[in-house]
């Protein structure tokens, strides 16, 4: 039995994780939960799998929490929290799904004790890309992205040599706004934005895919994943979300990876891998696909897949801040503080604003994120 | 640099290999070429190539070649020549694209010498596939498919296990009569039928694309070249032509193999495999795709897809009766003297009188092909 630790258990990715574990009984136990403050949702899920350690970031929560639980479950808080179930807690493979940059550090300590880490946070490799690098050459850990797109990526390279790859060609839905007119991009409401055609997914996410941001920060996540340089990383608007991405090689050949959209279908290899489990999670009848199309992403539209190309020839902490000015911005969006359309203002005033350092350490990494995040609001107040 | 002898030369495939070939310089050396009785073609081939050996099937051409080469060429004749050049000739791969039931011996002999095949003559392996799986085993060699569809899938499968394979899907153009009605079926001319819509192939596999059994022949080789019962092997209708097959996991996900539609990739491949190598034959310009589609054959049109099926359930020697009674009726009909519609009537009159053999050895299969060619023959006569 494979132990499992999963970093944000009530949200999307996490729930879905779950729905995968218990489709094979046999193959994995539950050892760890972290959770932000669902702790009604985090309560039936210890009920359920009996993890040995769980973790209520919010603190007020987790004190409630620990009375209740007595000593059926150690209940941790706070970002510690998070570092010690990481560094402590005796597990297999490390499914961190938590939301934006928290997720950094706990994924660091899981990468540093070896363990398989299947990675749905991307600020983890968007904000720390190089670092993370040089960690997984010392460490001999290993990264399963649970992203679709990098997910289809990754198994299009089974098998398949690094220097053989002409392109990856990551595929996006274009979102809700892939036909409005730019003009009209001011008066997007949250409701609209929130409103994906293709996915459920959290918040902060789904409006990434509205900018498609969502799709910038994969890219810069490919980077690192697969070790390519940006222009070698292209991405193609593909409304129906059926191919989840594509792998061009030197010869011409293109492999491709594809089934109706459902997140349980990444996760699941990102477990099972090098395996594939027989599972009955998505049947996709192709005879009743009536068409797949293609079209190239309008830059115009979407300065925030752009920004995140610039971010990543720029190097050093210009995704971090990238990331770090994005979070802000979409925050500010769903709080209904600034229209969709200052998101990709706000991030390019961050970019041109924040200090550069080209070759950036973990503390320097977090005063990016800090600073950019300050120097964000700050433009808004 | 690998020695590679060409079986069939001038045909579509072999043209389309030493294109290949003359990509790489460092790479190939032709050392064997074999014609029907193109020597015109031969001869430049010659010139260019400087092969120690050549085969001309036609006697008399190859007795008028023998003349002007003198001692430049060793020039052989006729299907011992085949074995001749297949069981002594040094070569490392031997690229078998001899159209029919021709290219069956001489393939053996490659196998049984350990060599690697780049496969293009189907028939190898639907008439004699259960000899071919056993000499396969016995013999350390190496089968790697130039079909596209082949191609497709065991790109799709490197790096995969075959026991996690649900499904292979063949896709299929649906040839020239997609979309026309059964009723017109006995008015399709031979022109009609030649004009394929998406490849430029030989004749005789244009009019099996036509009437699909091209197709039926794909799923018989499919059976044996990966090993899968015929309750895998699924064929969708794909008019573009761009993905090239599809594999299906036991998990749900799909990955597919595409380009614009040009032999010489998956050609290139089965010379390069395990690498791919740089090349500029095809470019695959995904956002000028507008659409892919997929729909399920029509098995009542298209007759012969349902009776390669029905081949594959009999076993033994029936997909070799199939075979046989396909190529004669196919040269009636290009001869004219027959209609299109009573191509599968022939092949279904040969399969239900071909007497069946459960474990048919190679005499067996060459018998059931002499007797099922006479058969169909005589059905004419």
């Amino acid at each position: 039995m494979k132990k499992i630790c999963v970093l944000g258990s009530t949200g999307s990715i996490g729930v879905n994780t779950l729905q995968v574990i218990d489709e094979f009984p046999g193959e994995f136990e539950v050892v760890g939960l972290t959770v932000n403050n669902n702790i009604t949702l985090l309560e039936k899920q210890i009920e359920k799998y009996h993890p040995k350690m769980v973790v209520v970031r919010d603190s007020r929560k987790a004190r409630d929490l620990k009375k209740k639980m007595g000593n059926r479950c150690e209940v941790l808080t706070g970002d510690e929290g998070l570092i010690e179930i990481t560094k402590n807690l005796d597990y297999d493979i490390l499914l961190s799904s938590l939301v934006g940059f928290a997720g950094l550090s706990p994924t660091i300590e899981g990468i540093k004790r070896n363990k398989r880490i299947a990675l749905a946070n991307k600020e983890t490799l968007v904000a720390a890309g190089q670092i993370i690098e040089q960690l997984m050459k010392k460490h001999d850990a290993e990264i399963i992205p649970v992203d679709s797109e990098h997910s289809a990526i990754f198994q299009c390279l089974v098998g398949e040599k690094n220097d053989e790859i002409l392109k990856l060609i990551l595929t996006a839905s274009g979102g809700p706004f892939l036909s409005k007119s730019l003009d009209e991009f001011n008066k997007i409401t949250v409701e609209q934005a929130l409103a994906h055609p293709n996915w459920k997914m959290g918040n902060k996410i789904t409006i990434d895919s509205a900018t498609m941001m969502n799709k910038g920060l994969e890219v810069i996540e490919a980077h690192w994943l697969f070790n390519l340089p940006p222009e070698k990383i292209d991405v193609i608007v593909h409304p129906q979300s059926i191919i989840h991405s594509f792998v061009e090689f030197i010869d011409g050949s293109i492999k491709a990876q594809l089934s109706l959209p459902d997140m349980k279908l990444p996760i699941q290899y990102a477990l099972s891998y090098p395996h594939r489990f027989d599972s009955n999670f998505v049947e996709t009848k192709l005879h009743e696909i009536q068409n797949l199309s293609f079209q190239q992403p309008d830059l115009n539209k979407f300065r925030c897949l752009q920004l995140a190309y610039d971010a990543l020839d720029l190097g050093g902490n210009a995704a971090c801040a990238l990331n770090a000015a994005n979070e802000i911005a979409v925050n500010n969006f769903l709080e209904r503080k600034i229209s969709f359309d200052r998101i990709p203002d706000l991030i390019e005033e961050a970019l041109n604003k924040a200090e550069h350092v080209s070759d950036p350490d973990l503390e320097t990494i977090f005063e990016t994120d800090r600073q950019t995040r300050l120097l964000v609001q700050n433009i808004l107040n």
